[in-house]
C-alpha cells in the first residue's frame, strides 16, 4: 500500500506525519519500530497520526507514537507540527484548531510564518496528579538522589516533570542525574527531568532528560513545566523565552488558574512516499 | 528548487540517492551536512549523486559524499544501491553497467530481485598502494598497538583496510582497538579496521571500524578486504559468505590476479521531494 507522508521537525524534535483521513493504514508497534529506524526506515522521534475527530466541535484527532511503538499522550513540538501539517495539506483552512489527543482536547493557533501557539492546558500541581509521592502540594520538594538532596518542583503538563535549578546548563550533570531522577521511586510513572538556568525574569536556559528517551534537543512540555516552576518560585515573569539546545520557545502562563501557552517554530523537511508492505 | 530523491540502504548502510542527470542542483559541503542531519534533515550515511558520464563507453558517473560533506572514492553498499536506483528510475535498461567513480571505473550487474554484483576491482597489496609503512609486501605484518603486537593484513580495495583475526566477533574489542588501528602511524592515510572470525572455509563473521566513522553495520570494501586476507592466509575458499551486523554479503575472488566480486541486497525505503532552498 502506497502511503504519503511528511517529515517535519520542531526545534529538531523530528516527526513522521501521516494523514490517515484521506489515506488508510494499519500500524502496529512492530511496523512503527521499523519505520522509526534511522538506517533501515524513515527515522523519527515520534510518529504523528492525523485522524478524523471522534467528538463533536473538534476539528481533528491526533495520536502520537514513540519510536518504540508505544502511544504517548502529549508532545508540544508535535502539536505545532501537526497544526502546520493540516494547514499545508489543506485539510483545514482554520487558523484556530480544537484537537483531540490522548490527554484531552488542545487548542492550536497558527500564524502565516509557520509559528504555532499551543494551548498546553493547565499545569497539574497536586502530588496525586503528577504523580509524585508527597503528603501535600508544595512549590518544591526535597528529593534524595545519589546521597544528595535536590530541591525539585513536580509539575504535570499531561506528562510528569521534575524541575531543578542549576547555575549553568552547560555544566549541569544531566547525563549523571537525569536517569536517577527519571526512575526515582517517588515518581511512580517515572518522570522527565528538567535542568533550568535562570538568565533573568524573562529568559531561561533549559536541558531536559526525557523519560524513556534520554536528553533531547527540545522538550515542549518540559519548557512549560520549567516556566510554571520558575513562576511559582517567584523567579520569572508570566512570559518567558526558553532557550533549548534545539532552539527557542516562547512560554506564557497568564495566571495561576490559566492554561500554559507555548509558541514556537515548525519546519517541513520533505514529503515522501513509502510502501507500507516494505515495513510489515 | 524542488528536488526528487530516493532513500535506500544496503544492509543498513543508508543513502540519499540523487539523480542529477534529469535534475540540477548545487551541493556544497554545508548543504550536504544539513541534508545529512537525522533530526533537521533527511539523514544518511552517504549521499550518492548520479551524473552523466564524462568518459566514452561508460554508462554513468557516480559520486559519493560522506555526511560531513567530504567526497569519498568507493562504497560497495552504495554501488549496489546506485545500480538498483538507475534501473528503478529507468535511467537505463541494461543489466550490466560500467560506471565512473572517483577511484576508477567499476562494473555492476543487477538481477531481477534487486541483488547486485559489483566488480570491486583488484585488491592492491603492496605497502605503497595501501598505503602502509613496510619494507616489502607480506601476507601479514606485526603491528604494535597499545603495547600489544597484532598480526594484520594490509589491503587496499580503493580504500585502506587492516584485517585481523579474532576468536569471536561478539567479544572482539572493536571499540577499544578500532580507533588505535585507524590512526596508527604506519597507515599514513589512516585505515579501516576489520575484525574477522573464520567460521569455516566458506563463511566468516566480520565487524569493521570505519575510518572517520566508527563501527558500521556493513562495510562492503571491508568484506572484500577480509576475504582477500583470509584467502591469502590459506584459511578460506575462493567464495565466501560474510556475516556482517547488517546482513550477509557474498564475496568471491576467483584468482590472485582477478577482481573481487561482491554480491548483496539493496532496499529502496522511500521516495521523497525536498526544497533545496530549505537547506542552503
Amino acid at each position: 500500500m502506497r502511503l504519503e507522508f511528511t517529515k517535519m521537525h520542531g526545534l529538531g524534535n523530528d516527526f513522521l506525519v501521516l494523514d490517515l483521513i484521506t489515506q488508510r493504514a494499519r500500524l502496529d508497534a512492530a511496523v512503527i519500530r521499523r519505520l522509526a529506524d534511522r538506517n533501515f526506515g524513515i527515522g523519527f522521534d515520534q510518529l504523528l497520526v492525523v485522524e478524523a475527530p471522534q467528538q463533536p466541535e473538534v476539528d481533528f484527532r491526533y495520536r502520537i507514537f514513540n519510536a518504540d511503538g508505544s502511544e504517548v499522550s502529549q508532545c508540544g513540538n508535535g502539536a505545532r507540527c501537526f497544526a502546520r501539517f493540516v494547514r499545508d495539506r489543506r485539510l483545514t483552512r482554520k487558523e484556530r484548531l480544537r484537537v483531540e489527543t490522548a490527554s484531552g482536547i488542545i487548542e492550536l493557533q497558527i500564524d502565516g510564518k509557520g509559528w504555532v501557539t499551543v494551548d498546553m492546558g493547565k499545569p497539574r500541581l497536586t502530588p496525586a496528579e503528577v504523580p509524585f509521592d508527597a503528603a501535600e502540594t508544595a512549590v518544591e520538594y526535597a528529593l534524595e538522589v545519589a546521597g544528595r538532596t535536590l530541591q525539585v518542583a513536580a509539575v504535570s503538563m499531561g506528562n510528569p516533570h521534575a524541575v531543578l535549578r542549576v547555575d549553568s546548563v552547560a555544566t549541569a550533570p544531566v547525563a549523571e542525574l537525569g536517569p536517577l531522577i527519571e526512575s526515582h521511586p517517588r515518581f511512580p510513572a517515572r518522570v522527565n527531568a528538567g535542568f533550568m538556568e535562570v538568565v533573568n525574569r524573562r529568559e531561561i536556559r533549559l536541558r531536559v532528560f526525557e523519560r524513556g528517551t534520554g536528553e533531547t534537543l527540545a522538550c515542549g512540555t518540559g519548557a512549560c513545566a520549567a516556566v510554571v516552576a520558575g513562576i511559582r518560585w517567584g523567579l520569572l515573569d508570566r512570559r518567558v523565552t526558553v532557550h533549548l539546545p534545539g532552539g527557542d520557545l516562547d512560554i506564557s502562563w497568564p495566571a495561576d488558574d490559566a492554561s500554559v501557552r507555548m509558541t514556537g517554530p515548525t519546519a517541513r523537511v520533505y514529503d515522501g512516499v513509502l510502501r507500507l508492505g516494505d515495513f510489515s
